[in-house]
């Protein structure tokens, strides 16, 4: 059986169980620095775009009007984790050459996800952040090839996986030297089926506690209903997460992937501007990017 | 097999599957009215108190100063369900009628626990809203007879029941003939066990969607930690709950039940203080009790 | 927080946090003694009947058929716990009076539900064993009135209880006076939805090792297909269970509750002559009723 | 969202469902042949060795005796996915050589882990069967590895993953043109802490009548406990498995893994004697290896 990190006798999972991710290692808390645009500290990041990168046309509009909204990053797959392998896969490296295209267009940095040892490259060469999905959380191989990069790493939590367990993968990637890394909350898997996930929002407190890395909800998987989306990010930043990863498209309805969880881009607006009025009462400070329109 | 309420196609739950408690059947909402307290609405209502009432100067002094710092009703035990026949038991009537003491001391209303249904005449003598616990939410001779009662009912999500279920053990109250009803949140059992329980803050939007009645949140069971309530209080307000059950106590350190997840009487006051910033952000009104400092 | 019985250090429960039902009371293990039929030691007891009680002729043709078959024991509902106000409840009293009438014409002792405490007194006149169903593993009262009866009480676990939680629950029985005590393996509520709940086996030997009271389990409900029932009954045998409880109906198509579960009466008989090849390889011994056909 | 192998208005899954899997593709069942040993059909198939190859003594002694006393496949981890970067993480080629020296030696097939895309060729040379751990098993691109190898796959359900889930990760594997496909079931992730996992044999039944693929349990995972392993073995076998895989080390006291979960030598000898007689009973065919004892 695995080590366990936590003291039973308590319940308290302990910081310095956590040799490079524990909050006693740097209990400011880590920020990093992705192109100007700072993730923990007082700010409040926000990651929006499609789920997949689907052609130019969908990516761009999609980029221009969630950055015009108050996005700072834009995020996308090019490589798509499916449960069915008769499922649309992702456009792969066709896909990274449109993220390009959008970032140097809008000058928006770019997350996207790699799920395979041999892409990890590829994927770096195009990427501002690599996303390591709910499903590779315990990818072992993947990542150590993540603590090779040069590049921040956000590492999603496993549907099912245990706060020790995500913070001891954090610690795969951290062990490998590259100390750029993020957390994300992206619901669990309960016995509750009017969702598609069950978000965790006691996850981002405790963690809050336990490590100094940033930390990002991501309340599309979440919840997967697109009216759930608001209602959720708002809980998020109050609950004190450090950022939002959001799918937000420009016509939900033809979303080859993930449609029904996904923001128009109106709706996206809509709850930007909630957020900053919320992010005002809450003492954040919410980054707005110099193409926006507010 | 039960029958489903469930559209399984969409995975949504309709409404119009709960005869009574659906929100069809009043689509702007019930509200409640505690002794001029409303619940429901615009509102913003606080419960709070001890877990379980011990002596008179614990529950006078606990009762005294939440209301002070703004809780609107006192929550507090007198039968105590306890899962173990050799814990604290409550003080059964006695309870009952220290919580009357406090009412009539401080003109706040009383929310407590029933568990028999021998004992529901009896409870509702003391009190003004009858609580239904989790492990009773599917005790069906109890919710009918709540539903011959006079007073409102607050009933508790079990911890591993859906959302159908809630809604389906809420008609067998209003079925009876008490319209009063208020549903509560209190977290779900999951794998992760750094926390008691599992807040399911997606319960909340989907409740209020699914209902017309008011949903009230538990951070205090839903996380099992102290630290962490005034994180999920706030949460619950930003995901749209109608108010808050919060467990106070005036020496977390010696009571008798749950300490580790009761406020100190400071920090309920330091969470008032930013609840009301927050309700003010979200166009949410907190009633403030007249005998209130602020 | 509840106090916990269980040594988190090494991941196991300990038999000595039970005062009444842990195994170091009675290390031989409890043989209950149902009119002659044993429970416990190296027997195997088969309860089985309808899901609910409906009308004579559904209950006498079943009892008949299911004892000619080999069942020692007949089940049958007339209280019935239903997630909605607005199924089938029960033919109540007069569902008793035709257990009783199957009881005396058949010469098999019965075992039904009680879901309140104030019927606890008229189903013991009845029943020659009390069920207390899953949804009321936790109804501390509906317990302790148990632990007045002389009768035995099989106490189901609930959907999503611990086994820890099953045992503090039996001890509010067994410190109530009443040593006749039997639990019930029913299935537990996961994430998998393509049967009705999951059947836990694993808590068969766990309890075997840290109680002496005989362990039942309940394929039915651990199910939901009638078509699974004989793959986990055998199972439950295999993994050492005491016994069975199973769900028989003359007409599963009409059944008012439960009917896709419940075996046919043709299905019901190969089942056990399955069970008699598994016991004999086994060492364990199948009690056949006097009136049964083998 | 994902979409549904599932008809939602039975809860059902339905074979057809799935192209290569589905049961309707070979309703007699696949027979995998392994050098002579079979899986699936009437026999029973028995893998055993160690969780970790640790060193030369350890792995020959324990599979000399591992197939004395039955066992047909010898199995031993050479690449570990570990949670924590900190723990032992096998000896690599090494271990893949030990392996082939134990296989070479006794003339027993084996079967070891590959956790990167990129070790798949090198595993395929020394292994018979690649097996694809819960961890990884919706690693999509090590599955389309897999699906280009020239061996046969064993493919571990996740510890959250769907039935629906895993079919549809087998599916990737036989799309890629591997037809030789196992399923194994190791136990979900549940809310009880008393056993490692939850050992799910329902399982076993739904996915014989929905996939032509053999199905084994592993009840060493699906337990944590070594003394429960028999119990859930015998299970595994009367609930319609069609193998097992299990763990068993010369010396548990001093396993670098797993070691509270594995065998003895001396246990695995009785249990394989209790085996036998039981799959007399159930008509089932235990395969004995040449060099056995029996």
């Amino acid at each position: 059986m695995e080590e366990q990190s936590c003291n039973m006798n308590t319940g308290y999972l302990e910081s310095s169980a956590y040799k490079k991710a524990g909050r006693h290692v740097r209990p400011e808390g880590t920020v990093l620095n992705i192109g100007g645009i700072k993730i923990g500290g007082r700010g409040f990041v926000i990651m929006a775009g499609p789920c997949a990168v689907e052609n130019e046309k969908q990516l761009l509009t999609t980029a221009r009007e969630v950055q015009r909204k108050g996005a700072n990053i834009l995020r996308g797959g090019a490589f798509k984790p499916r449960s069915s392998p008769y499922s649309f896969q992702g456009l792969e490296e066709e896909g990274l050459k449109l993220l390009q295209k959008a970032k140097l267009e809008f000058g928006i940095p770019v997350i996207t996800e790699v799920m395979d040892t041999r892409q990890v490259e590829l994927v770096c060469k195009y990427a501002d952040i690599l996303q390591i999905g709910s499903r590779n959380m315990q990818n072992f191989p993947l990542l150590k090839e993540a603590g090779q990069c040069h590049i921040p790493v956000m590492l999603k939590r496993g549907m099912n996986a245990t706060l020790d367990e995500l913070l001891l993968a954090s610690e795969y990637i951290l062990d490998g030297g590259n100390e750029e890394v993020m957390l994300c909350e992206r619901g669990i898997r309960s016995f509750e089926t009017s969702y598609r996930n069950t978000m965790d929002l006691n996850a981002v407190p405790m963690l809050k506690r336990l490590t100094h890395l940033p930390v990002i909800v991501d309340p599309s998987h979440g919840t997967g209903h697109a009216w759930m989306v608001p209602h959720l990010a708002k809980a998020a930043m109050a609950v004190g997460a450090d950022g939002l990863l959001i799918e937000a498209h420009y016509n939900p309805l033809k979303a080859l992937c993930d449609g029904p969880q996904s923001l128009t881009l109106e709706a996206f607006g809509i709850l930007m501007e909630e957020l900053k009025a919320l992010a005002k009462a809450m003492g954040r400070k919410l980054i707005v990017p110099e193409n926006s329109l507010t």
